[in-house]
């Protein structure tokens, strides 16, 4: 009975996710879906990616909170529309969330949306919100034996990025084990290391993104000519 | 109809954890719910914990994770008895959970025992385990603007560790911000500043342990007095 619910209601979500990935897909707008632990840094690279490609490439970010909208604010100075979601205390974000979302955004022009994920390293993993694809951030600080213990969100991955890397120093971070147990849940997983603090591989991570853009707009152009 | 589903959860589990408390209070075991995000630094802590403490208390684990037993691997290394609980997905412990842990437990003489939420920041702050105290981990890499982001849990902690602040020197974490957030959010908690590294707040943390297990049992024989 209770798992009846729950189907019911992770059915309406995938459903809720495909008309969102339909309109995305419509306007050639290639989406991501950031998620992490609170405190991996998914704003201060959001940051960082707005700043070097804003000039190149139109972004909107969708931002997802329990409360406040600290996030939102910090993404409104680099001047590129941000909508925020207070889920009120709910642990993930959600297609329906998403949906509502996107009444709120100019799409036309668009290139890039960005979502990111309420904090927490289990629970979006399993909702599926319509993006292109998910990208999930860890951070240093937060130890080497994350993927093999929180393992839904490596293996659902499509991008993951080693964060905060400038402190691999002062840490006991086997990069090794990290690699392998990453590798061994998800062999397509791309991996790179990044630091906000040093500017290490945000070069890499923008010209990933340009590239899955541009793929995205091919996809979509041929999708249109019944290709 | 979802929402009663949902009241239905809360109250089983609210009854089961009630039933904890009572068989915990009956052999005068002090128990504590320890929460944090993932790698906020909830093993090492128990381990510092245990080696401290060991000889003068008896110490039990429950040790919740969603796979491996890792953790429970590292505690068994101290020599107190533990019991893995894999929620196999699960963002959270509930009452149920803990109630069969308890039946695997010896659960006479103990003193102490400690449950090691699953690593999570949102969920497990709105079951109770049937636990005297809860216990919020949070590390200084994660940054002082999550109380206000994840309040939850900072509104339900009795006390709260500020865990890694030997990293205080290498982060942008403002301590006069995390302060007086969590004192807005929570006047009662009491806030310990730590590091495994460097055994900082160890010490005060132990006492505060063992002072509120002779309350505890203070408490206990209060009540089997009928005072």
């Amino acid at each position: 009975m209770e798992i009846k619910v729950l189907k019911n209601i992770m059915q309406h979500n995938e459903d809720l996710a495909a008309e969102n990935k339909t309109i995305l897909d419509r306007q050639g707008i290639y989406c991501i879906n950031m998620m992490s632990s609170p405190g991996a840094g998914k704003t201060s690279i959001l940051e960082q990616t707005i700043a070097r490609l804003k000039r190149k490439i139109n972004i909107a970010i969708i931002e997802g909170d329990l409360m406040t909208s600290r996030d939102a604010e910090r993404i409104d100075r680099t001047g590129v529309p941000v909508v925020q979601i207070n889920t009120e205390g709910g642990c993930h974000l959600d297609a329906n969330m998403v949906n509502k979302a996107l009444q709120e955004l100019v799409l036309e022009g668009l290139d890039l949306l960005i979502i990111e994920n309420v904090g927490n390293l289990v629970c979006p993993g399993t909702y599926y919100l319509g993006e292109h694809d998910k990208v999930v951030v860890l951070s240093v600080p937060e130890g080497h034996d994350k993927p093999a213990k929180y393992p839904l969100m490596f293996q659902e991955a499509h991008v993951c990025l080693l964060n905060k890397v400038d402190l691999l120093k002062y840490s006991n971070f086997d990069e090794k084990i990290f690699l392998s147990d990453v590798q061994a849940l998800n062999e397509d997983i791309e991996i790179i290391r990044t630091s906000v603090t040093t500017g290490q591989g945000l070069e890499d991570w923008c010209q990933l993104l340009l590239k899955r853009i541009a793929g995205s707009k091919k996809t979509d152009v041929g999708s249109k000519l019944g290709d």
